[in-house]
């Protein structure tokens, strides 16, 4: 008899994380109960649900397993988070009842990734600048010429799966990766292919990549001091979260224009229409979509209900939550 | 005692080519002639050094090495060009005569891969046409969602060292590369770890990049016919030249925004003011700077006087052009 899966997310909010295929695959293996009601479950729908399934798939919007719901969930094995971080998601609890924890957050990463990398690249290379000039009817009056990444030395910001998706697209422009993050052993940055480093080491160089969680401890961790030491030209990017900088002393050098910086972004979101970084043009400015990517997107349940199959089998899993992940989790 | 070398290039046009450990190099390997005249040698100069210089290093700008300075040229064993082809610097005969000649042409390569998958990242996920929403006060009213490049098929057009470096560039991707060129042999194409098709099958692909070189065989290769099998949604990316597309239907194409392109060469440059593709907001255009980076062409000198090095001491060389590759050069 095969085990009861159930997936919380509506079908209209379902359609851009789960493709035809994970469809396919969840009703293989699954007992599955999908979500046509048109909306989310209520509290008590789920409450009543929650006490046949063996297996939960959520993903964003979804309604949190309360330690209530939990108490209910005498069947459930595994619960698969088809989207970033499952802190709001699940109770602490839940780890000590046996219940493993999935989250696709290592899939959204590679969408970051690609955007650092597109990003590094088009701003070496003054690409929105270009296209803007000779879109305004200029040819080379800019007079800019572009830079090359092959050889040179990228400062990273915390070892996170977002870092790491970053690190592996770097893989063939030989670069030096000097990597500051204070749980990262000796032996993982040799697997990475990276140097430890200080943080005072890592803002000092030409290229800069953040990729903190935003947690308390992370919090204005990149201060004045630090921000002083960016390099001029260097390249500074952002896919993270705002609040690890010193916001004042952060835009004081942006408005100096002394280097350059990809922000994807911001301490508020929407990003206030009279923010002055807009006028900046040494800023490539995007709206917090650098993990948002159709493919990326249309992978994620996917990502989850392979790895749920694997760890019930006993297999090795890769996108699994341990209880100590969840502690130190945004 | 040293080889006698003649550095053909002035102060000012060197300094852009010629990294000091370069130069260091030069002076430790051979008798270096530099040209401080603050100009270019006039022919008569260029005739008398030619005579006994050993090794000929030039760049752009440098004038010709005529058949008659050919005759004098009873010493010289060597020609580096410190820049891209050498069809107009050398005449053929050179060849016959056992001297050998190199281009760093593949050095500029690497720039032009960078400028290819940098162009690419940046039009999978919109960033010139977000960050100039963001700078105009939006936040996410374009509603666009970016791609992945990760999993995608590639198709390129002519198996050059531009093609080769962008190649390389995608190895962390795990793309499908399909790569057209009538000279690519199996065995070359599963070193460079992509599948030979047909023009018709990369012109279909949903990624699209030109690297054919500006010869009368390959002018409008890219028929009206190859380029309505582009994709709806496609992007297509021209780092080569202009003329190797049939132009009007190109246009047309573009015109109808029914796909993307990156383009940085064109039938006529600078660019005219009026041209059309200046109003297209499908295009990101640049001026003719993919083979343009500070680093790449400070490289350029050291690369061909390193390869002459051990073309000296017959050692395996990379950067030498042979009389037939010299024959099919633009």
């Amino acid at each position: 008899m095969k085990m009861k899966a159930l997936v919380l997310s509506p079908e209209s909010r379902l359609n851009e994380v789960c493709s035809e295929k994970c469809r396919a695959l969840l009703n293989e293996h699954f007992d599955t109960s999908w979500n046509d009601t048109g909306r989310d479950y209520t509290k008590e729908e789920l409450a009543a649900m929650v006490s046949e399934a063996e297996v939960i798939l959520t993903s964003w919007g979804s309604p949190s397993i309360t330690e209530e719901a939990l108490e209910n969930a005498v069947k459930l094995r595994a619960v698969g988070h088809a989207a970033g971080t499952v802190k709001k998601l699940v109770p602490k609890p839940i780890f000590s009842k046996g219940i493993r924890v999935y989250s696709a957050a290592p899939r959204i990463a590679l969408s970051v990734g690609e955007y650092c990398l597109g990003a590094l690249l088009s701003m070496l290379r003054y690409l929105p600048t270009l296209n803007t000039s000779l879109h305004d009817g200029q040819w080379r009056e800019l007079g800019l010429k572009g830079r090359e990444l092959t050889g040179s030395t990228v400062g990273i910001v915390s070892a996170s799966s977002t870092a790491r998706a970053f690190i592996k697209l770097l893989a063939p422009f030989q670069v030096n990766v000097l990597l500051y993050d204070p749980f990262l052993s000796e032996e993982a940055a040799a697997q990475l292919n990276v140097k430890r480093a200080t943080l005072e080491e890592v803002m000092s160089c030409p290229i800069i990549s953040v990729h903190v969680p935003n947690l308390p401890a992370t919090e204005r961790m990149i201060s004045r001091e630090l921000i002083e030491r960016i390099p001029d030209g260097a390249i500074f990017i952002n896919s993270s979260r705002a609040q690890c900088l010193d916001k004042e002393a952060f835009m004081e050098a942006l408005e100096s224009g002394r280097f350059f910086a990809a922000l994807d972004v911001f301490e508020q979101e929407p990003l206030p229409v009279d923010h002055p970084v807009r006028k900046l043009p040494n800023v490539l400015i995007t709206p917090h979509v650098a993990g948002a990517s159709v493919q990326g997107h249309l992978a994620l349940m996917q990502a989850v209900v392979e790895d749920i199959i694997r760890g019930l089998h006993d297999e090795k899993t890769s996108f699994e939550v341990s209880e100590k992940m969840w502690e130190i989790m945004a």
